[in-house]
Parts: C-alpha cells; structure tokens; sequence
C-alpha cells in the first residue's frame, strides 16, 4: 500500500487548540502520532474510540483538514475501468495513513482479510474499503450465497477483535439497566433463547450502474460504487432477537425510539472520523425481527462481515446491519451520525446540486420489491429454438412482505410471462427464479424482469421513473437487450450454416459478415417476387 | 323493490332429494319458504346460519338453480349509466326473493339503512348489495372521513342484531380453549384493554373506472363495481386486539396459522348461498395490528359498517375486514369461503378467460403504494396565474409502511414536485396531500400523481402497467388531464376577454367559438411577420 499523503500545510488554521501546531511537519512523524492514536484498551486491534475521546476527533480533523487531497475520481463522466478492482480507494488509504501506525495499516490487512475470506473471482468495485459482489452465475449457483461470494460493503477498514474474553457488547441510552455483556453471556441459551434466520442483505447501490449508464455525470459528485446486480446475499444467521437483549438491559424506557448501533470500524467523512453508527426506528426493528449474530451460514461471523458480533435488520437496507459492534444505544430520535443523516438518503428527481441538502431526502430504510435477470447478460448473442432460459433474483423488504409473483417479458414488457419455478419463500429472503421464455422474435430484443410481492407493489417501468441524485435503489424492471436468433427458422439456419462455413459465428456479433450476405442469384429471385422497386405509376 | 323472479322450472333436476320436487311452483310459496329459512335464534334478523345448516343451503341452492335468472349487465361494453346508483343489483335482489320471507325483505331494509347512515350524495355504484363512495370533494373535507362519507362495499343485505345481551362471539378452530364471549365482556376493560386506532380501509376496487376506461369489455365478466378514486376512507376505531381475542379464547394451537372471520350476511354466488367468510394470515394479522371494533369515530359502529363487531384488518384489503361478526375461527390453512378463495385474486396480466382458474392468482392482502388526485376533476378547464392548485390521497398498506412523499407533475411524468403539505403520518392510513403545482404550458395537459411509501415503493407508470383481468389494484399513477389556461399570458388574456365580451368563457370548452379568432388585419399583420407560406426557392 502507498500512502500518497501530502504534507503540503493547510492554507488557513481552523483555531488556536494548542494540542498541534499542524503547521509543522515534524509534529506529523509517525512516532508522534502513535502517541495520540491509541487503540481502544488492547482489546481490538484497529478500532480506535472516537465518539467518546471527543479531543482525539477534533485533533484527527485537524491533521486531515492541514492536507490537501488529489481530486475525487470522476469516473462517472469516463468509462469504467476494465480493472478488478474497478475503482481503488486511494484517499481512503491516505487519510488512514495521515493519522499514523494506529490505522495506516488498516488498508493492507484489511485486503489480506478480503483474500482469505472472499473467493478469488469476486468483483471489486471498491478495494477500499472493500466493496465485492460475485459474479452474476455464482449468485444463482445456490438459494443460500456462500460465504465467499456474499456481497460486502464495508465504510472503512476491518477492526480485529484481540481478546474475546475481554469483549462486552454495551447496552446503553434508554434503557432501565445499562450495562453490558459477554459473547460467553450472549452465547448462553439459558440467558438467551437463539434463533436461526433466512434473511437477505441488500445495498440500496444494487444495479447503482444503470442509474451511471442512463445519465453518466448527472447523479452525486461522491464516490459511488458502480455495482451491478450482485449487491444482495442471502445467509442464515444465528443469534438472538433484538427485543429480549433490550429486555436484558432493563427494557425501553420513555421515549426510546430507535436503536442506535455503533460499530468499531473508522469512517472518514469531509475531514471528520467517527465510528460507523447507524440507527432503525424500534418499531421497525421488532417488526422486522432484528438479530444480533455471530454465526452466518453456520461457521462463525467471518471478519470481513464483523466479527464477533453483528446487528442484522432484515428488510431494509444492508447499512443499519452494523458490523464489529461495539454498542447499541436507544435513543428517542435516529441517529445523527454521517451515515445515518448525510448518506442513504432517497432524494426526489428534481433534487440535485443546486438544492440538495439532507432533509429533502428520506432515509432509506425498507427496501422495495426489485428483480434482476443474472442470466442470459446484457448483450448476448442467443441462438436458440424458441425459448432462451432466463434466471435472476427477486427481493422484497419490510417486515410483512416477500416475492409473491415473477414476471418475465421478451418483448420490452408489453407481454408478461410467469415464472413458475421460484426458490422457497421466506420472510425475511430473496427467491431466485428460472423461465424458459417462449420467444418468437428475431434480432435485437429486450428481455425484461419484474417482480410482484404480497404488497402488490412492482417495479418502476424504467430507470428513469426511480433515477434519483443519490443514485440508490434502482428498483426499476430490470432490461436485458440479447440478440435472439431462432434456428428452427429455415432461413436463420442457413445463415449459421453459412457463418460456420466461414469459420465463423452469430456470437461474433460486432465483426462484419466476410462474404456477401445473399448471391447475385438468390436476389434476383427475390426481387421478382418481390416485384419492381417503383411504382407502376 | 319488485322481484323479478322467474318460476320456470329447472330443465334438469340435481338429484332425488325427498326436501323438495321443485318442479312444482306451488311448494315455492312464500308460506312454504317461511317454514324452511329461519332467521336463526332470534338474536339476528336477515341472517341464515347456512354453514351450520348444510341441509338448508343445499336446499337453497336446488331453489336457486330451478330458476332461470336474467343474464347479468354487461356494462363494460357500454357507457355506464349517468345515473346514481350507477348498477341496480337486480339479480341480487331476485336471489334474496326467490328464498322467501326470512331474506326477502333484506335489499328494502339495506336501502332504507343506506338512507338512515349515509349522506344523502353519496356516489352509489350499486345499489344492493350496497357500493357506495363519497364525492371527491368530501373526501378531501378531512383527515378522518365522516361515517356518513365513508366508503361502503358490502358483499350482501345488511344484517340486524335484535337481542345484543343474548350476541355472543365465538372464538373456535385452532385455539386452545373454544368459547365465547358477550359484548359486555368483551368491552370490560378489567378483561381487555382497548386500543383506538387510525385506520384507512380501502377497497380493491378503488379506481377500477381507469382499468375499464383504458379497456373497455376486457376484464372479467362479473359485476365489477366501477369505483373512482372513493372507495378508501379512513376513521378512529376503538376495540380490543384480536390477539388478546386469541389468548382469551386460550391461544392458537398448531397448526393453526390463519384466522377466519365468518359474518351474519348472506353470501351468493352461483346459485350457492354462504355466510360471509374470509381470512388472513395470523402473522400479518399481528403484524398488522388487527383489531375486533365496536366503535368508528367516537360512536357505535353504524349498522352499514358491521355492526355489533367488526374485524379491522390494517393494511390489508377491506374485503377481510369482516363485518356482522359471528365468529372467528383459528385455521391450519386459508380460508375456503368463495369470496376467500374465488374471488380478490390479483392475475398476471396475460390471463384471461381462456386460462384463468383461481389459483393462478393470488389473494390479495396487504395493499400497495397508491394515490388518487381528487381535485382539479379530469377534463377541467383550468384558467389560472401559473399555479394550479392540487389535492387528493396517497396510501400504502402493510405492516410497517407510510406514505413518505407524494410527486406530483404537470407533463405527463416527466418532472415531479413534491407536494409538501401532507396530512399526518399514521402506520395504518393515508395521507391527504396539497400542492400549489406550477405550470407553464397551456391547452391540453397531463397532471400526474405518484407517491413513494417508507419501503420507497412507487407506483406502477400506466393503467396498463398493472392491468389485470379481475380489475383489481388499480395502483398506477394517476393521470388526471386538464386544460390550462395562464391568464398571466397576454395573448390568452386577451382571449379570455373576447370570450366574456361575447358572454362565453372557456369552460365551456365544447363549444365553438361564436367570433372569429383572429381578425383579418391581425392574420395579415402576423402572417407579415412570419415571412410567406412558399418556399422562396
């Protein structure tokens, strides 16, 4: 890992603190730095306390507001990449690198961690913090992703626990009896009755790349994760229910709320660290039956998912899921932390940078129902005899909902066809789905998925109709275009037959046809059938 | 009311049953009908125990099929009638006569309850079994809809309880201690606590004019109530939780997943009779709050809407919200009552009377994101200074939704303000909502509502996006067209005077213009400035 850190001083100082000078190089040297940035009592390696050590927040602005930093990518306004990773976190890793030896290997462990814990041929969208997805046919592979091909959307670096034994998840705010436990304690089915659940995880940035495809440029200047339609896993998760470890410290009490959770992980916002903390309404989470896990498809929470102990909320956005959780706190209004008041925020289409600010947008919490066809891909060249095999998934949020009905069109969605083999229904899961869909038409055509779910709601027609500045939740039916050529049609099978003469192939659909598309004979017949190119009279 | 019964006999008989040979008319004298339908206990007038009594409805059902019935309106292939009501529920009427005295009577009496509890403009789309809806203007007048504006979709006559101390609700199927309980104990507050709650019911019919209007004839052949944007409504009801209902009764025993709700009123349907009978599922039931009411809006539940008891059902069609209550049965799967299992179905748009069958769709439950404009009116003629005030409901069913944003556009769906006057937010009820819309253009326009629930499910784009064969749902956005004049614009001022100089104004948009619209200096003087009709070269 490179730190690209420039030490350049801070053109105007923001007060007259004197903790730093930060005008002074020398004062920034790594051994100075490691007196300040402490991790949090041995027992994490990585986490530093941010959120109570209020001085050390304010000194880590400083140092970082005295940079300057090389420009965001824009990569909206150019083609993506064709890298894997696609994008690469290079100020992540340097604002890491500013605060000294307590996080500025954060970076490369945290990629080591992405190594051993993610399959080889997940796709990075983001080295850093890491952002995977797995490849489209790894995601249909199973009902339950494994593991190594689950989704990650990390907002820093991994904190490492050190000492289980000295680990105690806190329970605090409004509650009767604040306190805390051990993961020996949580683990302990007298205390605790453990549940098992089936429970999809999405990022409201699944299909985000339609969204960038549709209107490069035109959504937010932030760095915003290009991720196709692998953003959404689902596990089984064991653990315990939110309620009886809010009943564990005394219960809510008057006017509790929400339920914060904050997270062990650093997150670098305008120069500013904190903690991750996100919050959902109470009510919310008891709906939806929020779980606090250690287990994910039966081994333990891996690392790189948030060891030893994660918030999970089924039904809404992958982000309140908290990972490497430090505390839960009940509070009467949702949490002011910059992911849960600045980010994941669903802005109306007429919102944009001449008058964006927070509180226009809403904060994503349930997810809509949404679909994606993984197969066959964009652009494919499909030779088939009347029906091409299609297979996607189909997701739902909320506490009540799932996918009650899938939709399947081949002809940009004036005719729909049900799709009848569907993985098992849970309540809190996704259902993938297969169709062998009848298609009768030639050429380029435009294969489009839709869910229902037992709300009744479907998708938005197209992308535009839920395109939004923030560039989340692209819940519109999902559109494929494939080039359909059917060999039971005669004249269809003779062109192949010619193309494999030649050498050659449909599926080499962008390279020029090398002999001539019909003899002088053969249109000449035509032609008289046809009759004469001009009219009579 | 005037029967229209038909005593042909039946050209084939069922079977050999001793009860009655009706082929002789003789035995279908009202003194002979007297001694078979009897109200039952008379605890209730116009109810028939027909569940309890198979012999009865069998019998009922030879009567009805002996009969030749006149075949059913089909309206859709015609106008519908200008008149209020808008359908005569004849054959329903013929049905209830052709059973004699104890049912005879019933569609009088509904009418004259319909005349007692309702005001005098509603909107009746059937007269009996009664369909009524308020007019838009009286469903903006508030938050809480009045009782006498409330909505009303009944699926029979309108029972009567006689004796309210000898009522007695059972609670019976899958629980562990069947029974049950007076209305005094049930409203015993040592026994229940009672929860008051704002609920909106909505039909779903609800805007089912659209789905005929985009296709006339093409839906299902039955009497599709041609509701407008009305049948919704929302008001306070005071009860007890069905759950606590549940416990009392000693529980839900395995495998009991589903509750049924059984009504006093008589249901027909193919020449079968059935008490009112209907289902949800016992999660969704809890989720969604359910609750056994006695109360709407402060005073004792209007006969129209149920009374003694109704079950309420948040979130959910109206249809499960039974009313007349009789009883609650705990069962292992859905309900089999006709209406449960025949009937509220939601298709996939490519079924149609050549495939349909009922299990191809599926129930309808919790209700999807919606919304109505209720004012200006479809085809108004608008003359305004460049604003043009908007107003209507926006509505989302389920357990843990609300309407978070209500969009709103004047070109067809191409730009969106958000209305931000919205009535208050509750778990289980619309919203109303206010927009003062700016628009620029003139003539012909397209306004267009869309609202977006906290699950950020929006609302389908076309009528034809969520087209089905049963009409159901018509949850698109709603398109309202208008015609706009800007006074602010000179030209169209000028205009406006011409117009009220010859005592026309543009309202009456139909008519022709009585003045020339353009003198003949003023055609040369701006035929001048346009430079010639040809060409120059």
């Amino acid at each position: 890992m490179t730190s690209h850190r420039n030490t350049r001083p801070a053109e105007k100082e923001d007060g007259a603190d004197a903790a730093a000078d930060l005008s002074h190089d020398a004062q920034l040297s790594g051994a100075f730095l490691s007196t300040l940035f402490v991790p949090t009592a041995g027992v994490w390696h990585g986490y530093i306390e941010w959120e109570r050590q209020p001085h050390l927040a304010e000194l880590a602005h400083k140092i970082l507001a005295a940079h300057t930093w090389p420009p965001p990518p824009e990569y909206q306004l150019r083609p993506l990449p064709e890298t894997n990773p696609i994008l690469e976190g290079e100020r992540w890793k340097q604002w890491h690198a500013a605060l000294g030896p307590a996080l500025a290997d954060i970076p490369a462990e945290s990629w080591a961690i992405v190594k051993q814990e993610k399959a080889e041929d997940m796709l990075a969208v983001l080295d850093f913090p890491y952002n995977g997805e797995p490849r489209r046919d790894k995601l249909m592979l199973s009902h339950i992703t494994p593991n190594q091909h689950h989704f990650v959307r990390n907002h820093g670096g991994i904190p490492t626990l050190v000492d289980e034994a000295a680990y105690r998840l806190e329970g605090g705010g409004l509650v009767a009896r604040p306190g805390s436990i051990s993961l020996a304690e949580l683990k302990d089915e007298t205390l605790f009755q453990q549940v098992e659940m089936t429970v999809t995880l999405q990022c409201s940035g699944t299909r985000r790349i339609e969204q960038i495809d549709y209107a490069p440029g035109e959504g937010d200047e932030m760095i915003n994760a290009p991720w196709a339609e692998g953003a959404i896993g689902t596990a089984v998760y064991r653990g315990v229910k939110l309620t009886k470890l809010l009943k564990h410290f005394g219960g809510v009490i008057e006017p509790g709320q929400h339920i914060e959770a904050t997270g062990a992980d650093t997150y670098f916002k305008k120069n500013n660290v904190s903690n991750y903390k996100v919050s959902v309404g109470l009510r919310l989470a008891k709906l939806n039956e929020a779980i606090v896990v250690w287990e994910m498809n039966g081994v333990p929470l891996p690392r790189i998912h948030g060891a030893p102990l994660r918030l999970i909320v089924p039904g809404v956005i992958g982000a309140r899921s908290c990972k490497w959780l430090l505390r839960l706190t009940v509070l009467a209004d949702p949490s002011m932390g910059p992911v849960q008041q600045q980010e994941y925020l669903y802005y109306n289409s007429q919102v944009g940078k001449h008058n964006a600010s927070f509180s226009k947008g809403f904060s994503i919490q349930d997810m809509p129902v949404s679909s994606a066809m993984l197969s066959p891909a964009h652009m494919a060249v499909i030779t088939h005899d009347g029906t091409i095999d299609c297979a996607g998934w189909a997701y739902t949020g909320g506490a009540d909902g799932w996918i009650e009905r899938v939709e399947v069109s081949s002809d940009g969605g004036f005719t729909w066809w049900e799709a009848t083999d569907l993985s098992p229904k849970h309540y809190h899961a996704k259902r993938l789905w297969r169709i062998s869909l009848p298609v009768i038409a030639e050429g380029w055509l435009e294969l489009v998925v839709r869910a229902w779910d037992s709300r009744i709601n479907t998708q938005p027609t197209y992308v535009r109709s839920a395109w939004n500045w923030g560039l989340h939740v692209t819940s519109s039916a999902h559109r494929v275009k494939i080039y359909s050529a059917d060999r039971s049609n005669p004249a269809t099978a003779a062109r192949l037959k010619q193309l494999a003469e030649h050498g050659d192939s449909l599926e080499r659909i962008t390279r020029p046809i090398e002999f001539l598309a019909e003899s002088a004979n053969d249109y000449a017949e035509a032609i008289k059938q046809k009759g004469p190119r001009e009219p009579l009279n």
